[in-house]
């Protein structure tokens, strides 16, 4: 039996969608009865956690702690949470449960150490401003023994904008596409290789990069890890 | 505050997602917090259903009540199921649990009776031969007053054909899409106006009809009827 897989949602609930929708997707399955088992917990009403961190604002971590329990008790074996600057809480949110959190964002500095060592120094991270601010993959990448490339001042403006346009459903309309990809550009002539997909909203724009280099997912090495965790336990009595 | 809703999904886990997705897409929000609580247990691992009517398999009933049961627990206000097949079992589930399970197939009748009354006879539904045999469309028209057109014989080996396709991701380069079209002008010829996508794979292939009918999808009226339910409970304490 395969293990159940809680995801602890709703920051944001697109986010949420796309890696429910990425981990069905990437499931090797021919009838229903081959999938996963994946309790959800789609809620938005948790504290946003960027004016937290910035503003002061109410800490989300009360809401998460009270999510993951809900998981836990539903039944999943191990959580996920598709929010990368939730992951600033995560120590303190593991405290809550019994159940193993397993972090998106050390899943990609592992995925990336292990297999693409050679592009230290030439991973270019796409992230929100805040997510950068909180040195979440720059810390998992320096544990790694790994550096990354990051935007600089006037790119991430750009970058932030061209995220809350994605959010706003603008993709091959998104008026920052020309910039993006100058941006892109810049990086290749530089020396980058390729881009890390650090925020869930910068994948969606892939498809109309014109510059090539590598692109990892965050989201989709979650989903990935995912499976793989959960089928571990095939064959288990879990 | 809105209601929390309870989908028990996983029969099958794509249509979960596109359920789950489609009411995403269809909350008005700004924000996070804007967008509604959602409690998923995609439980693939629930016998199958068509199995169980048409050859006397194991009833899927128990886990769908244990399902059903863990929704509630979690704190699901009501319950919601994207699965036509499924609601051949609403009533003994429903007599499970103590709050509401609604029907995505009174409320796709309900709909058409209430705004499209006009259609009868005129409404093509587009289902899998195991549905139609069931006569859950059929009936739930038939307690609105109205009468449902179905495909001939020939016609329901194709859908069921084209339908599996699209469970293999076919969608563009459906094999069955040109005899799928003869059929839509074939019954547009004959007095259809519309088609009633009463299958969760059927409206992934609207955007690949040649024929000018009005086109209902089951799942979206379930998302739609969804968000209202639970909106209904803004600013009331729940």
């Amino acid at each position: 039996m395969s293990k159940t897989v809680g995801i602890l949602g709703g920051m944001g609930p697109l986010a949420t969608v796309d890696l429910f929708a990425k981990i069905v997707d990437n499931t090797p399955a021919v009838l229903d009865q081959d999938h996963l088992r994946i309790i959800i917990d789609n809620n938005p009403h948790i504290p946003p956690r960027v004016e937290a961190i910035l503003q002061g604002g109410e800490s989300p971590l009360p809401a998460m702690a009270a999510s993951a329990k809900l998981l836990a008790k539903a039944g999943a074996d191990f959580i996920v949470m598709p929010c990368n600057t939730a992951h600033y809480w995560l120590a303190e949110l593991q405290a809550a449960v019994d159940i193993p959190i397993y972090s998106m964002i050390d899943n990609a500095a592992a995925f990336i150490a292990g297999r693409h060592r050679h592009l230290s120094g030439k991973v270019l991270l796409l992230a929100t401003a805040a997510t950068i601010k909180l040195n979440l993959y720059q810390q998992a990448f320096a544990r790694e023994g790994m550096t990354l490339l990051l935007p600089d001042q006037n790119e991430q403006i750009m970058i932030d904008k061209a995220v809350r346009r994605v959010k706003a459903g603008e993709l091959a309309n998104n008026p920052y596409l020309n910039e993006f990809n100058a941006m892109l550009a810049r990086h290749a002539t530089a020396g980058a290789a390729a881009v890390l997909a650090g925020c869930t909203e910068t994948p969606l724009l892939f498809p109309y990069f014109t510059v090539p280099l590598e692109r990892f997912d965050a989201t989709l090495l979650l989903a990935q890890m995912t499976i793989a965790r959960a089928r571990d336990g095939e064959g288990q009595k879990e």
